[in-house]
């Protein structure tokens, strides 16, 4: 494989920083402060690691102002080194671009429209009435389903479904073992025995959205299940059908949304977090890791359930007095009404 | 695509349901009460929504009797509107359906048996043995292991995963991504050093079975892994092997469930759910989401774990607090002993 | 299918254990204690199926020789039986082996290497640069991404995706639908629209991996994600970017791990557990069922959090009071300074 090498001016001029050092120097790739060697460009965006800088060996440093001032080495001086980082990552991805066309043994359903200027993989099958868009790549092994459109800048990593009726905005990046419109949970229940009904709606996502390995969004039942525009799944994520998530929300990894629950803008969903359905998650809110979702939240804050870690033998001693906790609570209160009786109530003004 | 249209007379006539209206309205489709538009059926199931019906703009709308009467508008009248709309949901589902025959894309082994009336898509494939029953549909890029039985009426979605000696009842849905009879975690310990165990069961599901996307249903070690009649399953649920899962057994996404555990009949296990391994849930189990199940459970009801949700300022608190209940409930006990001795014992009248 | 049937003598032989019975007994099979036949070998391990000794119709037994004293019927005697069982297991493994060759369907990249003891299943991709090593098996509809190395004696299932720049070591095992390499959940924020950071790190798993089915390994976002040798992951795992999971170290299903957190060897995460990022866990650590893992932990031994399960009507009172643990907490305080004010203080003494 060529080596990716940038000049340190073309990395200036790219992000229009102000360079310090030598500007004919070689830039093969990134690395952490405390990992980079000299052909390696750095950043410094968390004080936390402002401590790497005197012994960090990069090649140059992504720095602010102010930082660059505490550092003597070569350093790109720009206003975010973390969004500036992001920037130049692309340059250094190594990431296959696919070469538009149609695989020769990719299966194109006759009334499937698919752009000139779009890739399809190998063994890819495209149903009827289907539409991918300019510059678009499906990888290989895809299934896209009838009817389904894919817009523009899109990329499909290999081994990705979308079911029928799935509709994609713009730019969007969908990762491996993906599943979009996949039929939803929906069964009525006939004297114990579950009948199915026919999910007959569809998927939206906006433009911008990434979509994580092995994420799965299911088609809505009536209406579409609806993703707003830069909207980020991380992995393994769980959407049901007629949810709805706002613009510009981010979910980590393993969260799981029941159906029919409304999700803001902006909102940020740590790691293994559970909403139940039908419950409205207002703007800006933030839900730390695998925190149970049992109501609405109207107000943006951070939001948290569940019990710290403990070493496990202290830990059952703790849970087995959660299972008493309302007798607790309780016997609490009959201990102050017996104490008032004998002593003048002070509470009010002996703990701060 | 053709337009799915039905007169409300012949949905009447499906159901056996009471018209009131125009039998020549066509309907288009379905939508909630609040969604419906002149060309829709809606339907009333849940009461909460029946402050809708007044304003609702639904061609028709499938009711109660008893809701019918405090309704103006067009009805088809049935005793159980839920059911009734998941009966013509069905209609008016725009899943594509596969035409019988061979994908000539389609690799299946010269012992394998697939009925005429099934269909196999393209970049399927089929190994040696195995044996797809009458009207099944085996969708694109699956993968059916050797000796391995998909009963009639069976549909696999595009991209689903049967190992080889799975055994598939009838009418059974598979969404994509699901992988059947994978290797079960089997390893036995040998000083710090994991020896793997090989996976030698098989995996046995009943009739009218339904798996969601990107679950995961782990083969036997030694005998099967078994899910009952009626079982449904939604998406990213994982099961252990040898776990039994009773008849008409629901469970929602993300459920765990460890080796061996056996599930009665007629159990609602909610999202997130996990459940050890070697214990016994008994029939008619609810179970609420995220719930951790680290026992065996011998009475029917609802069972519940976790902490509800709080602001994150006064989580941080309460689970602090939790670490040291054991400390609480001792001093608590110190105290109400402290106290008898100073006043006359009244706890049991006190406190209603 | 051929019938696997080994003679008693063959088993003592192949595993050095001291044979009691006839050496020309035939078995075609392992099974439990109860469930075993006259044509099955089974075993004890666990002491608390002792009890089903007595009954046992299986044709041989693999026993301590302290539990064949109390056994009458035929044994193979070893110092470990479920080791030994692990060790036959692989006798009865009915799980079709793949001839060396690849696939007339397959498509391998003109510069991609693959060992001709090697086997690649149908409509498998292989892409530019890749190295399959010798004896491995890649299963059908794989896709084996730019310059990705599968060591010697590796098998993936059918349908796994690795992308491009992984390296797996020797005899790694990986189930259906797991993806390795996926581009990990990089995003920096401006303004609140999220840019997305190219993943340029690779994935790097040791020698004895076993990697289960549709579990997730993200590339590193500029180092490698690193699984060290002997680690066994079993289904519907997130390991994300940067993660480094040391020697022998097994986690259950659905496990998650966020981005950069360090692993120590020998450890053992149940089920469900969540692991925040950047945080460190030394060697011998084991975690219990679904815990929230917020810290680093630096001594061995067990870690739980959460909380048991209640029937839900008790859960609920449980659950609202923890809400109020930390007033609870304060009045308790309150009351203990109370009393000292009424009675003379005796703690220290009055409770074991």
């Amino acid at each position: 494989m060529t080596a990716i090498v940038f000049s340190l001016g073309q990395l200036a001029e790219r992000l229009g920083a102000t360079l310090r050092g030598a500007a004919d120097t070689s830039i093969t790739g990134l690395a952490t402060l405390h990992e980079a060697g000299p052909a390696h460009l750095s950043f410094l965006a968390n004080p936390q690691y402002r401590k790497f800088l005197a012994d960090c060996k990069a090649g140059a440093v992504l720095l602010t102002a102010a930082d660059a001032e505490g550092y003597a080495g070569a350093a790109l001086i720009v206003a975010n080194p973390y969004l500036a980082y992001a920037e130049l990552s692309h340059l250094f991805d190594r990431k296959p671009r696919a070469a538009a066309g149609v695989h020769a043994t990719a299966i194109v359903a006759a009334d499937a429209v698919v752009d000139a200027s779009a890739s399809v993989g190998a063994y890819a099958v495209i149903e009827s009435g289907a539409q991918i868009g300019a510059g678009v790549t499906i990888g290989a092994q895809c299934f896209v389903g009838a009817r389904t459109v894919v817009g523009e800048g899109g990329w499909l990593a290999p081994r990705v479904t979308l079911y029928h009726d799935v509709h994609i905005g713009k730019r969007v990046v969908i990762q491996s073992g993906a599943v979009i419109g996949g039929e939803g949970f929906g069964f009525a229940n006939e004297k114990g025995v579950w009948q199915k009904i026919a999910q007959i709606g569809g998927v939206t996502l906006g433009d911008d959205v990434e979509v994580g390995s092995n994420t799965t969004i299911d088609r809505g039942a009536l209406a579409d299940t609806i993703i707003g525009n830069g909207v980020k799944l991380d992995n393994q994520i769980m959407i049901a059908h007629n949810v709805q998530v706002g613009d510009h929300t981010a979910m980590a990894a393993c969260v799981g949304i029941s159906g029919s629950t409304k999700i803001g803008k902006h909102c940020m969903l740590a790691g293994g977090v559970g909403l139940v359905g039908h419950i409205e998650i207002c703007d800006g809110v933030f839900v730390t890791g695998m925190t149970m979702v049992t109501r609405s939240i109207t107000e943006p804050g951070s939001y948290s359930s569940g019990t710290a870690m403990q070493p496990a033998a202290e830990w059952r001693k703790s849970a087995a007095r959660f299972r008493t906790l309302d007798d607790m609570a309780r016997r609490l209160q009959q201990l102050e009404k017996r104490l008032a009786a004998v002593t003048p109530a002070d509470d009010a003004s002996s703990d701060a």
